[in-house]
């Protein structure tokens, strides 16, 4: 009998007072779920900001959210190519406007020819409009220097995290020690170990290795799965990149070995690369677990099986409102594919409009069209931004004593390493609150700068971190700093 | 342990050449989720879509998908003031255009300063947009009759299913006899066995008396009680008003026996009011579980758990790709209400242009406003469309022999009853279909008519039914009702 269910007799049950469902009637496994990312000092965040709206008087005026990869709430604009072409979906009347570019309006209605009588508002099939998963398949081989690509290997999803549940969904089985396990990387993005509770799944953790650049050892891998193996079926190994919390990019010899660990070790590979187009660090580039599958040879690629996830939440678009990202299987095998679209199905298909603004991801303006050049002007100053902030904000950290900052070679947040006092993490345990909490939420009654504990993400023992956006803009993040400092230095004297 | 879960020794593993994820290792949970509205008919209605467009000849042109409840699919137009404001509120240099009005400006102006950033591409609180969720607590106010909602209640979802999932997530728990069970219609839509299966926790069925119009009977309730309390421990009552296959509508008497049935015996009670748009019998009024719990006072509305879930894919609107709906939970356990807003946090926001659609529909253009009145012709012309074709459906389906169908009162669907004659039932057994998936399936080989077998909605044993949908324009359904009448006969004189 699995621990993470109630035990019968601690249910309450019968009596004309007490609810059907209470904390201790509930399913536990949902209990043990946690997501810090939108966790207490997020809510702690809102709870300030109506404060401040009220007039209440802090010794800050505004409160900084670097807590969540949210680019338009941080004051990034939207790719108006896409906004213009969704716009359209959405209004076709607007066919006949002046106000909008040809191509847009070409796109548009190549999108509605693909809908269910024309409409956005018809459900499509329920592994996305096949149009569209066509232009994810020729996106991908593009990617990838012309590897082929199988639109029924494309999944269109609700956002990157619906493909990752509904894979995780379908590797979960067995009893006991024989459950699945899942290596997940520490620190991780807290979907995974929010996912895997809820599915009563373990986590065998592996961790990053923070002294050199949050780099994945593969001697690390394989002392995570000999651990694993003691309590469970280590199944399937979760990897990010680039790097969330992060920020590290896996180099192409890397990704090499750890698909070679997966074969050696009978692993499903989960490779979640939502960042893939967020690399910034001069030598880094992002290689895809499917091209350096394929160069590994028929040894490796005709059997390692492995899911792709990419979102149009990240990126330079940062659309994360319209919950759009796909999945991509590699040797699936056909039965389970089968299991795959029947479960996609009860849920009937993801938002049309976030396939919609996905399209115009996977197939952009090309060079000779009216919004080419817009279009690609708007998409490298997202991301030329995006880069001057990452390496800022290693360096800000960097210079401030008590704390120390890898490269943000990618992805969208900083996972800097700070030093607690003693007295201050006795303090923080009296306060039943982990130490990088209670700092956390100091930070944030000081200064409004709303940053996620590294206690949310996982972390070795006796080390504190937190995450951090790079997305407020630059003004922002640089009187951010100031007020980090000097909140870190006030912090240090008055607990040691 | 459950009986549910792969036994370890069933679990194939370690060869090379086995794939980790196979039939045999995948949950064993999935696999037994069955999504009939989405199944193998409905993939062999889209092959011979194929066929056709490749010239393929066939006894019929046009494959006539009767089988979901996508009004747009069908034909269907949009509500124009809802697609404009949606517009606006996905490229706001619309702001600018006299090609839309000014009411619609204003909505989303309004939505937009409820959106982090400004912008609908930013995540919103995990709950939804708090002003949409004001507007829909307004909204329900109105409909209960001033009846107070309380927008802390309400949760806005990806579509109702959304919502669907995540409450029978929380409720259920417990191991083998004490494990939650779900009192569930016959027939229902087949989300709810899809989702217990999934959870595998138990289906404790009632029957709907089709002899008395799909009513929901007490004393069926309390026999489907007593025989569930052998197997598992039943915590839940889920209704579906209007009924789903069924479309029958509940009177005021009847939710409230249903409302008593429910406290007497510790029910916590999922109220699926994604129809309540939708009601066209003369007679016939829609009830909301809330309002008639309100009503039988204290005693019961200070206790009885109920959540109702409502959806923009249904009534006038038919929105279905937006995927935007909303759950509202009366007399939730508060502790439990924090655990399911950190469960809906993990997969951060429901579709932000989904929630713009929903604020249209629960705050529509009021009179004097620009949009008034084409809003309401819109919206009257929609409905007026549907009840003419649910009148139509029961009168034809009576008119052949073999057929009898109930009166449409609501909801989107007939499920009328058909005789099969004993030597088809042999034929189909032999053929390992159940009888009536054989006959839909030769209703679609022989006429292009795309329905679901009633089996996938379950109807007592020895019976045979099918569901219908009211959506193809009236022309198209005349025409399928011949098709229909001739086939019919066909297949009873071929098998008698």
């Amino acid at each position: 009998i699995h621990d993470g269910r109630t035990k019968p007799e601690t249910l309450q049950w019968g009596g004309l007072s007490q609810k059907v469902l209470t904390l201790e009637t509930m399913n536990p496994n949902i209990k043990k779920v946690e997501y810090a990312v939108r966790g207490p000092i997020v809510v702690r965040a809102g709870a300030i900001r109506k404060e401040l709206e009220q007039g209440v008087k802090k010794p800050f005026t505004e409160v900084i959210s670097a807590n969540i990869g949210d680019a338009h709430a941080m004051g990034q604009a939207p790719i108006t190519f896409l906004r213009q072409v969704v716009a359209l979906c959405v209004y076709p009347e607007l066919l006949k406007s002046s106000d909008l570019p040809e191509d847009a309006k070409q796109r548009a209605q190549r999108i509605l020819g693909g809908c269910g009588g024309g409409s956005i508002g018809a459900y499509s099939a329920s592994q996305g409009v096949e149009l569209i998963r066509n232009d994810v398949a020729d996106y991908i081989e593009r990617r990838d220097g012309g590897l082929k690509a199988d639109p029924n290997d494309i999944f269109l999803c609700t956002g990157a995290s619906d493909g990752v549940v509904a894979m995780l969904k379908l590797l979960v089985s067995g009893e006991g020690k024989n459950r699945t396990g899942a290596m997940i990387p520490i620190p991780q993005y807290p979907l995974y170990s929010a996912t895997l509770a809820e599915l009563d799944s373990t986590m065998v953790p592996y961790y990053l290795d923070e002294d050199n650049n949050w780099a994945l050892d593969i001697d690390e891998l394989q002392r995570s799965l000999d651990e694993g193996k003691k309590q469970c079926r280590p199944r399937v190994l979760c990897v990010i990149n680039p790097g969330n919390p992060t920020g590290q990019v896996l180099s192409r010899e890397n990704v090499a070995d750890v698909l070679k660990f997966a074969k050696k070790n009978n692993l499903f590979v989960m490779a979640d690369e939502v960042y893939q187009d967020n690399v910034y660090a001069d030598g880094c580039a992002f290689h895809s677990f499917k091209k350096v599958l394929h160069d590994l040879g028929p040894e490796y690629n005709t059997s390692v099986e492995l899911a792709s996830f990419h979102s149009i939440s990240k990126g330079y678009m940062g659309e994360c409102g319209f919950r759009g990202g796909y999945m991509e299987t590699v040797n699936l095998d056909a039965k389970v594919k089968e299991q795959l679209r029947k479960l996609v199905s009860c849920r009937l298909c993801p938002p049309v409009t976030g396939q919609a603004a996905l399209d115009v991801v996977v197939n952009p303006p090309r060079p000779g069209e009216p919004s080419y050049e817009q279009f690609t002007s708007e998409k490298n100053a997202a991301l030329g931004t995006l880069a001057e902030k990452a390496k800022l904000t290693a360096e800000m950290f960097n210079s401030i004593p008590g704390v120390t900052c890898n490269t943000v070679q990618g992805a969208m947040y900083s996972f800097p390493r700070i030093s607690i006092p003693e007295k201050a993490i006795r303090e923080a345990e009296a306060a039943g609150q982990t130490p990088d909490s209670f700092y956390a939420h100091q930070l944030l009654e000081e200064t409004g700068i709303c940053i996620v504990p590294g206690s949310g993400f996982g972390q070795r023992p006796g080390t504190y971190h937190f995450r951090m956006t790079i997305l407020p803009p630059t003004d922002k993040m640089k009187s951010l700093f100031v007020l980090f400092r000097d909140f870190h230095k006030r912090f240090t004297e008055q607990y040691s």
